[in-house]
């Protein structure tokens, strides 16, 4: 018997953990890593590496890696392994950081930039099935609640 | 320079992936396991096995493995690896599953579930603190809105 996915059993649907904020948090963003990883599948990207090659694209943002680690919450060994798949693949660059000779940033080649415009469409797409039960309104409220946990200050 | 925990580098805190509803939830995530996970450290557990044995000690829950799985968002393999280890301290058992011969049900021992309500308590000190920025009114609209993102219908 084969439980569909995003089906709770009901059983446990009506557990006390199934309340709790941190539980809600951990499976809701299993479903949306899951399905942001499908999404980026076909353009050899998951979410991890979709995130780094964003903010290399970003703008004015030019992170060095450690910035990567703390703003992605990862390992700053998980960056390096990132940084260095996204670079072997032509994607972005390590240049020397202006402001720290002893630290690189990582910025977007022009191929970068343009799987990362494809990728922008496939996570939003992702990300649009994914919170299909909310609207707009619903959207920019969890939006702002969620980032008062993530970026508290 | 040690950036402290929690905290985002300027430059990438305006970056356009900073405003994307699943980033959001991949760093609330983050932080609110790494919260969890240390302050469970004490007992001996850590977010993923607090969780089975959460569900375990549910009254009239008692999951099988394939539903702690599913509900966790976890691979069989790593449920059964948890449930090995909970029940080599003592804390849970294994017992046929009456409706399915073929199945175990995942039941708490009187140890577990002590151990489970001290758990319990660690557990809602450290998110208390992380969500130290929302009120009772806040924390209930994030519960429902991440309900509806990992409760699909």
């Amino acid at each position: 018997m084969a439980i569909p996915e995003g089906t709770a059993p009901d059983a446990l649907a009506t557990a006390a953990l199934a309340d709790d904020l941190s539980f809600l948090l951990a499976r809701a963003n299993a479903l949306s890593l899951a399905a942001g990883n499908s999404a980026l599948a076909p353009l050899g990207l998951r979410v991890r590496s979709y995130s780094v090659l964003a903010l290399a694209a970003d703008d004015g943002a030019r992170p060095t890696q450690r910035e990567l680690a703390e703003f992605l919450r990862l390992d700053p060994s998980q960056v390096v392994a990132l940084v260095d798949d996204l670079q072997r693949r032509g994607l972005v660059e390590r240049r020397p950081d202006p402001s720290d000779r002893r630290a690189n940033v990582v910025v977007v080649t022009d191929e970068g930039r343009a799987l990362h415009q494809q990728a922008v469409a496939a996570a939003a797409a992702a990300e649009h099935d994914l919170h299909a039960g909310l609207d707009a309104h619903d959207r920019a409220q969890l939006a702002a609640l969620l980032r008062r946990i993530a970026f508290p200050d």
